[in-house]
C-alpha cells in the first residue's frame, strides 16, 4: 500500500508523516499543484508503482480537487486508487456532490475523529440495551439525566469541539448542555454526565497525545486498503478494525 | 400494592422501611418467627387486605423458610401474594433447587444491586454495537486493555463487592484485574478502566447516598406489581424501568 | 448548648432541624416574627434556660434582624448568646456595617459553605509550599494553567456556584475560566483542573449528600461555644476543627 | 551549557536525547567504558568545550563510578563540571556513602521522579495551612480517611510505583492503603482518595507522555546551571522553577 497524502504540511499532516517514516510505510505528498490538472496528478502517479490510498486531511477545497481529478481520470489509472479516506469537515453543497458522484467511482470513507477510543464512544451511546432500547434511551428512561464537558488546549478556536458535537448528537444532548473548558494544553478530554437521584455515572475519553489521530488515519487506510470494497460510501464501521 | 419485608432490620431493611413510611406505602415487617410454619404465616397474612410482593433482603435462610412457606400456602392464599423480589446473595445448592420449584407458584425476580446506574453500567458493557460485538468486544478488538477499581468505606468486609463481580463478568474482565479500595465513608465507587496507546476511556459509577438501594428496590417492587407478570424466573432487565 | 435558629423553614433549615433532632441537642427555632422587637424576643429567650449559639441561615434581612436584636440587649440577657453563626451571603453596606458593631458585643463567624471538605480545599490552594510560594502560586510558577468546572443539580439559579467563587479566588482563577453544568440531581462537585504540557493535575470535591451542610453547621457552633472566644469577627479556620 | 549523559540508551534515556537534539542542546553520551578509569574520561572531557552539568539516569552501579571518577579529578578538571543530577534510584549504602563524599566536591540533585505535577502534587500534601497543619495534617484533622490508587502500563514491573512511594509518604498513607493497577498502556496516573462522611475529594495527577519526564530532567539541570550553587546535596525544591 502506498499512502497519498494531502494536508501533509498541516499540524495532523505532520504527525502523519512522522509515523508513515516510523512504520516504513511509502508515502508521496500531494500538494495543491498536484490538482491543478489531470497531466499534473498524472505525474505525481507515474513515480508511484503500487496501488494506493489517498488520505485528505486538508480543507474542504482540497477534497473538491481531488474529486474533480479522480472523476476525469481514465480507467486505467483510476485501478491504481484504492479507496479516498477523508478527514476534512465543513463541506458545501456543491462540494457534497462533488464527493457523491466520486463516490460511484472509488470507495470513499468520511471520519471527523480519527481516535478509536471516540469511535468506541459513540458507539456506546448507541449501542443496543436487552430491551431493544439504545444506551442514551435506557439511561433517560431510567430517569438519568445527560449533560457534556469537554476541555482543550487555549490555542484551540472552536467550541465546542466537533467531537463534543458529533458525541452529543449520539447521546441526543441538547447544545446547550455542553460546557467548553480551554486550559494549558489539553489535548481533548470529552466527558458525558449523567445524573440521577443520589447516584450518577461518567463516561470519559482522554486523548493523551496528538499522534493517537495520525496513527487512527493510517490504520483506517490500511483496513480499506486489505478490505478492499467496491466503489460507494463506506460506513466507518466496517473499516475501525482490522 | 402491599409490601411484606423479610431482613427489615438489616442496614438496607432499615432505608426501606424509612422510604416505605415516606411514600406512605403500607407494608408488614415479616420476621423469622413469622416464617416458621403456616399457621403462624397466616396469622400475619390475616392483617393484611391487599395483595402484595414480598421483598427479601435478609440472608439465604430467609429465602429458604419464605420458599419452603410459599410452596406449601393453599391455592387461594397464594394468590395474594403477587411476586417475590429478592435482594440476597449467596444461596446454597439445595436454596437454588428450592427457588426455582417455587418460581412455578409466583414470579420471582433476583436482583444483586438495586441500583439503576448499576444495572445501567452492565446494560452498557453488555450493549450490541452497529456491527454486532457488545461493547466490551468492541473495546477488545480496537486494543482496550480493560481492568476495574471498585471504592468502598472501611466497614465493607468482602472485596471486591458484588457489584464488582457482576460489572467484571459483563465487562470479561479476570478477577485479578480488580482492585479494591477501603476508605473512609465511601458508599460504593465503581470505575472501568479502558487504555490503549495515547488514549484511555473511563465508565464510572458513584453511588452517593445509601437509599437509593432502598429506592430502588421499592420501585422494582411496585413495577412488578403493575405488570403482573405470570410464575417464573423474572429478568430483572424488564421491570427496572417503570 | 442550645441553637437558636433562624431560617428553620428552608431547605437548609430542615435538615438541620432534623440533625438537632438526631443528636439529641436542644433548639429553638426564631421566626421573623420573634425578632419585631425586644419584648417579643425576650418571650422567646425565657424559655431557653441555657446558653446559646444563633444559626443563621435565612436572607440578609435576617441578619439583619438579629443584628438589631443584639444590639439593643440589656447586658445581663446578652451574656446569654454566646455567638452568631452566619451562613447567609449577600448582606449590603447598611448590613455590614450592622454586623460590625454586633461584632463589638457578641463573637460572629461567616461561612459561605458548611462543608468541611470545602474548607480543606480552600486551604489547600493558599497552603505555602516549602519555597515559600502558596499552592497556586507554585502552579503557576511551573507553568500550570488553570480552570473550574462546576457542576450542580437543574435547580440551582445561581451560576457559578457561591462556592465556585470562593475556590477561583483562592485560586486565582479568573471567573471566565469557571464553567457551570446544571444536570439531574448532583448536590455539588467542584473540580480544578491544572494543565501543563503533557502532564494534568485534578483537585476535585463531591458533596454527595445536601445533609454534610447541616452537620458542618452543628459542629461549627459547637466548637465555637466550646471554646467560647471573645467578641469580634471569628476566622472560621479557628473552629473548623474541634 | 553541555550535558553529560549516562543512561542514553535506556527508555528515558533515549527520549532525552531526542529532546536535547529539539533543543539544540550539545551532549556527550557516557557510556559505561567512559567511566572506567580517569584517563578514559579525560579523553571523553577532552571534546567538551563547555563546563557541563552531568545527568545520570542508568542504574546505582553508573551513580558509583561517576562518584568515583569525580572523587578522583584533578582539581582543575572538577571545574568543569558544574553539577550531577542523579534520576535513579535504590543506592546502598556503600553508594550513598560515596554520593556523600562526592557532594563535598560538586552540588548533587537527587530526584525520584522529574515531573513538575508530581513534584507540585509533592509540595501541596506537605504545604501548610492557614493554622499551622500541613494539608495532610489538616485532612487527617477534618475527618478525612485517605488511600492512593496508581495505574500504569502492563510492562510496569513494580508495583507500587515509586512516585506512589513518594507521595505516599508526604501523605501520610501506608502502603497497604496503595492500590496498584495494570492495564494497557497507560504512562502514570496517581490519584488520591480522601472520604469522610457524605463528601470526597481527590488529586489526582495523570502524564500523558513519557517525553515529559525528558523535558523535567534538561529544565532541571538547566536551572542547576544557571543558579550555578555551591557542593552540597541540593533541595529539588530549589531547582524545579527557572
Amino acid at each position: 500500500m502506498h499512502i497519498g497524502l494531502i494536508g501533509a504540511s498541516g499540524r495532523l499532516g505532520t504527525l502523519v508523516c512522522e509515523n508513515l517514516v516510523q512504520q516504513k510505510l511509502t508515502f508521496t505528498k500531494i500538494a495543491r499543484e498536484d490538482l491543478q490538472n489531470i497531466p499534473s496528478f498524472m505525474q505525481l502517479l507515474q513515480h508511484v508503482s503500487e496501488s494506493m490510498i489517498i488520505l485528505d486531511i486538508s480543507l474542504p477545497v482540497g477534497t473538491e480537487n481531488i474529486c474533480n481529478i479522480i472523476n476525469n481520470l481514465e480507467e486505467k489509472n483510476l485501478k491504481q486508487i484504492k479507496g479516498l479516506v477523508i478527514g476534512t469537515t465543513g463541506h458545501n453543497d456543491r462540494q457534497k456532490q462533488l464527493l457523491l458522484s466520486t463516490s460511484q467511482k472509488i470507495p470513499i470513507c468520511m471520519v471527523s475523529n480519527f481516535s478509536k477510543g471516540v469511535y468506541l464512544f459513540e458507539e456506546i451511546l448507541k449501542a443496543k440495551t436487552s430491551q431493544g432500547l439504545t444506551v442514551t434511551e435506557l439511561a433517560r428512561a431510567l430517569g438519568f439525566d445527560m449533560a457534556m464537558t469537554e476541555i482543550h488546549h487555549t490555542l484551540k478556536k472552536d467550541a465546542p469541539s466537533g467531537t463534543a458535537i458529533t458525541l452529543a448528537e449520539a447521546g441526543k444532548i441538547p447544545a446547550k448542555q455542553i460546557s467548553s473548558v480551554r486550559v494549558g494544553k489539553v489535548v481533548g478530554d470529552h466527558s458525558i454526565h449523567l445524573s440521577a437521584d443520589s447516584e450518577s455515572l461518567e463516561i470519559k475519553h482522554t486523548a493523551h497525545a496528538r499522534k493517537l489521530f495520525a496513527e487512527g488515519a493510517i490504520e483506517l487506510c490500511k483496513n480499506i486498503y486489505t478490505q478492499a470494497p467496491k466503489p460507494g460510501f463506506l460506513r466507518k464501521e466496517d473499516f475501525f478494525i482490522s
